[in-house]
């Protein structure tokens, strides 16, 4: 199975593909987009132009990588800064659009239900969740910027929850639980 | 000069289209996208699904009504729903995408600017606004349900605010101020 986790945002977006057995995850890829970067003589860019950016990069990365479904974290509300949220709100939209148009299925998952699956700690920190990914692939530095180590966290979890078929959403019950069959 | 205004929403976006000469504005088009309807036997729609139907119907409406640029309201913060402005982004981020990929100027306006604009009040009431662009145009009845106002009363304001010239967008700057030549 391969999954595509992404951390969603305007300025960066993280993005993180795994493959491989349940008991030994491999990294197929990871990295970021960097939106609206400013060069010389250069305005920054406006929302409309990064979303356009980040639309076209995710397209073109969907179809390089194939995963089979894409995690991404779920909306919360409690967010410190709302407007930081409501921007990244329309990353995210952009994103589960392509996701939607190119059939895949997606996983969302609480930023606490990831943080607690990769490190035991709902509320991990950052470096915590960068030293956890290193550890899983044996990486011999910890994944930068965050936003990559988020991603493939993002992944890593949603691997997990498909296989477990723990609180799946409705349209993956059917795919993962294919067991299921009449016994009488 | 003919403007579309947009209301953005997961369950209902209004839309609103104008056209005609500075003192007499006409009435195109206008209406609302109505989102994830639910029909019997059928679960609600998840968030990517609406987002695909509000992608494939506002890039329709753009195709069909073909406006000059869009107005849409701007970002603001204090919002007393977090979540419902973290899901409207998702709306906005769609719509700021289609109308980049289709080469539109975009039109920012800040809700009070809108309510000012229409009714000489920043925190005019839904009813004030629907009452407002009923006179303007000359309307039998009032627009139902109040998003078709809110886009209506956008479309006028963003034209409104492309005549003056006024606190455009660097895009837009070259386009409305081309009397602007050196006279030396």
């Amino acid at each position: 199975m391969r999954l595509l986790g992404i951390d969603p945002g305007l300025n960066i977006t993280g993005y993180g593909c795994i493959e491989g057995s349940p008991e030994r995850p491999s990294l197929v890829e990871a990295g970021v987009f960097r939106l609206g970067k400013k060069s010389p003589g250069r305005k920054a860019a406006s929302i409309a132009e990064r979303l356009d950016e980040l639309d076209r990069d995710f397209r073109l990365l969907l179809e390089r990588l194939r995963p089979e479904a894409v995690g991404v974290e779920a909306l919360f509300a409690h967010y410190k800064h709302p407007t930081t949220a409501i921007v990244m709100g329309h990353a995210r939209g952009v994103l589960l659009l392509a996701i939607r148009q190119a059939g895949l299925d997606l996983v969302e998952l609480k930023p606490t239900e990831v943080k607690k699956s990769l490190t035991g700690h709902g509320h991990a920190s950052k470096e915590q969740m960068q030293e956890s990914v290193r550890g899983v692939f044996g990486l011999a530095e910890r994944p930068e910027p965050a936003d990559v180590a988020d991603a493939i966290a993002v992944a890593l979890c949603a691997r997990r929850r498909l296989l477990l078929g723990e609180r799946l959403s409705p349209a993956l019950e059917e795919a993962v639980r294919p067991k299921r069959v009449k016994t009488a």
